[in-house]
């Protein structure tokens, strides 16, 4: 097989074969294949796209050149959620315990967060002694004895992936809906679940800004998965501002416990029931997703979804009374609250903008390898339709001192936008994708 | 300056300044820009094209990336003719003395061939002694004594558009034409020519096979010239079938020194003539294309074209004795003569098969290093649209050996044609391209 007439098969828009997707990417993984064939095949298929049995093919073969998480041990469907990237999305933390709680086991391989967006090991971190270092063994126990665990990511998943994600971020493919879609679904593949729910992200905060392109990547997600034989289906939800109230790790694991409690934010409730029915649905859990609601709504207003947190935590080293007093939570030195300059209605909150305050005030990594600070960030008062008087509060600042605080204020004023007429909040979910087509909400 | 950005900017479909395409073809000449950013660059340019100024931008710093000819030492206007490439392609032998008779400095750079088409030296070369080493001063010396001179490519000419070339061949960008106009005419440019005129062939045996592509490319050329500032034109010429009736070094030395002495195959005498009328008129000699063809067909009438031949090939040490007597270039031990199996009309000449017969002969190089044999070759001796009677001579093959004679035979009866029904020759010369627009021929 010749690179190069692969690379022109692709440039003319013809379907390439499985066995030259193989030859492309075993190649180039073993560096056979050098990055200027490979970043010219990659822009090819940004103008040309590929089809469905392609996308397919090549995200089983980014699988095949790592290794697979086997979690045929654990009994059960085992099904994942994959998150397409928010601010303030807390919903694994809400998840993972609330669906475990409907008898449905969790066992989520989970990263750091990068940049403005957050990552669960992060989140869980906030939680003292809290520790995500699990071998397979203790992780696959953990999930049979109590349905539950995160796990940080420690075998060698989907290396083609990541050094193909590399080239394309420096030779700008990154914006391909097939090569973003076989991206994201060779790791949750590797990751060995049976079912996977994603929530594709839509809105000025997400990746996708514009909800019909967020549409088209749930659906080659979603054919992926079903062809490579897992149960797959998306939710087009909101990223026009941040989800729930919290930014920044331990405030967002407080949030979380509020919710699980049911008397969290409403629009992170929903978004939390509406995934956990369709992860419940898929397992089997429930005949049907309103009967899944219903089972969560139970799990949440009986304290078992808290429980389900609380041994969580406990099991893995983290120390769970911050569950009855959240003042035991890493908390800032300096809270500013931050007043409305004028009366008016909230008509924007640039997600994107408050996730980068936030990031500065410390709670996200600008580098791999930089540190965070648990307790800061911010949590929002008022939402996108919300009527406000001069000087009300909007938002409060947690920061580890003043004079960042302040630096952070005046970005975070310019990121809520005021006006003088009545908007309306922004829908949550959009739209559901599966095998069988796009229900819009 | 930031290369992803530049590379997304093409992407998108949008213009890049002068100081992009400056940063970023300096960048790669200096090895600052890795290939894998440049061919995906390259591969958005094959999708998303390039404006014309954009084109001559890249020109430019092709240009400036290496040395450059300064031809202003000789005195008058110096044109220089570029051919696409075809086979057979006999007209610079023939041109060069033609063009200096007329009284139009010829002063050339030239090549040697590669793969099925022929390149001027190596046809040069056949007259026993034959030199094209020449020092600059010698070589312009020679051109201000006597009119013309060849001299073999030494300096360094547009290193960058060699470096980019190579990485288009292995990554699938070689087809897009205002990359192919920027790498032919910084070459010109580069070699100081201060007028072009363009040979743009095209057919089944050309690289545009499509007229419309040709006239494109051509168009690209020609806008390229007019705006740095070299008057340019270009001809559209047909490569259907191979020009004239040899295929092959000193053969086609024979039929240029026939075509100099007005007794050539009618095709080559006939692009000869256009193609010298533009050179002549650009360069002034002339006040119209119909003086200009005129002028030349008298310096071949009256000897005085063929007495620049003699002249050019004493000057740089060859042996001009062979005008005289043919005999003496060097010739093949075998010939074969290829005859009709049945009768019929010659409707079609394969003439990249024919030009591949020839090299299979010994006629070209399959890589850069391999040698040539001087002597081998074919000699059509009908064209399409001629009728043959069963066993009547097609064409000669002139061959190192017999059995290597007899293998070529068969691929050359396949690259024959015989129908049935009367068919036209292909038309000539297709459509003039000026900086004014298209004539149509």
């Amino acid at each position: 097989m010749n690179t190069v007439e692969i690379i022109r098969k692709k440039r003319e828009g013809d379907e390439l074969t499985s066995e030259e997707i193989q030859f492309l990417i075993r190649g180039y993984a073993k560096g056979e294949i050098p990055d200027y064939q490979m970043s010219a095949w990659t822009m090819a298929v940004y103008f040309q796209g590929m089809t469905p049995r392609e996308t397919a093919d090549l995200t089983m073969e980014m699988v095949r050149s790592g290794d697979q998480v086997d979690l045929s041990p654990i009994r059960g469907v085992k099904v994942d959620k994959h998150s397409t990237g928010g601010v303030g999305d807390t919903t694994t933390l809400v998840l993972a315990p609330l669906v475990a709680a409907a008898g449905v086991p969790v066992a989520k391989l989970s990263g750091r967060g990068l940049g403005h967006t957050g990552g669960t090991i992060d989140k869980l971190e906030s939680f003292p002694g809290f520790d995500t270092s699990l071998t397979t063994e203790a992780f696959i126990r953990q999930v049979n004895d109590l349905g539950v665990a995160v796990m940080g990511q420690t075998a060698d998943l989907t290396p083609a992936d990541k050094q193909l994600y590399a080239l394309r971020d420096v030779t700008a493919s990154v914006e391909s809906i097939p090569l973003i879609a076989s991206s994201i679904m060779s790791k949750k593949i590797a990751a060995g679940a049976d079912g996977i729910v994603l929530d594709v992200k839509t809105g000025s905060g997400a990746f996708m800004k514009e909800e019909e392109q967020a549409v088209q990547l749930a659906q080659a997600m979603v054919e992926i998965g079903t062809r490579v034989g897992r149960r797959t289906m998306a939710v087009i939800s909101d990223m026009n501002q941040p989800l729930g109230r919290a930014v920044g790790n331990a405030l967002e694991v407080k949030e979380a416990i509020d919710t699980l409690r049911g008397q969290g934010p409403p629009d992170l409730t929903e978004l939390c029931l509406v995934l956990g029915a369709q992860m419940v649905t898929l397992a089997g859990g429930a005949t049907d997703e309103e009967g899944a609601r219903e089972l969560l709504r139970e799990k949440m207003a009986d304290g078992t979804a808290l429980d389900y947190l609380r041994r969580f935590v406990e099991a893995q080293g983290g120390d769970a009374s911050v569950l009855d007093d959240p003042g035991q939570l890493p908390a800032a030195e300096v809270k500013i609250e931050v007043t409305a300059p004028a009366a008016g209605v909230v008509d924007a909150l640039d997600a994107e903008a408050i996730g980068l305050c936030a990031m500065q005030l410390g709670a996200g990594r600008a580098t791999k390898d930089a540190s965070i600070d648990h307790g800061v960030g911010i949590v929002l008062h008022k939402k996108v339709g919300d009527r406000v008087q001069q000087g009300e509060l909007l938002a409060e600042l947690h920061a580890a001192d003043r004079q960042q605080a302040e630096k952070v204020e005046k970005r975070l004023l310019q990121a809520i936008s005021l006006g003088d007429q009545p908007v309306e909040s922004p829908p949550l979910i959009r739209a559901l994708v599966t095998e069988s087509g796009i229900q819009k909400r």
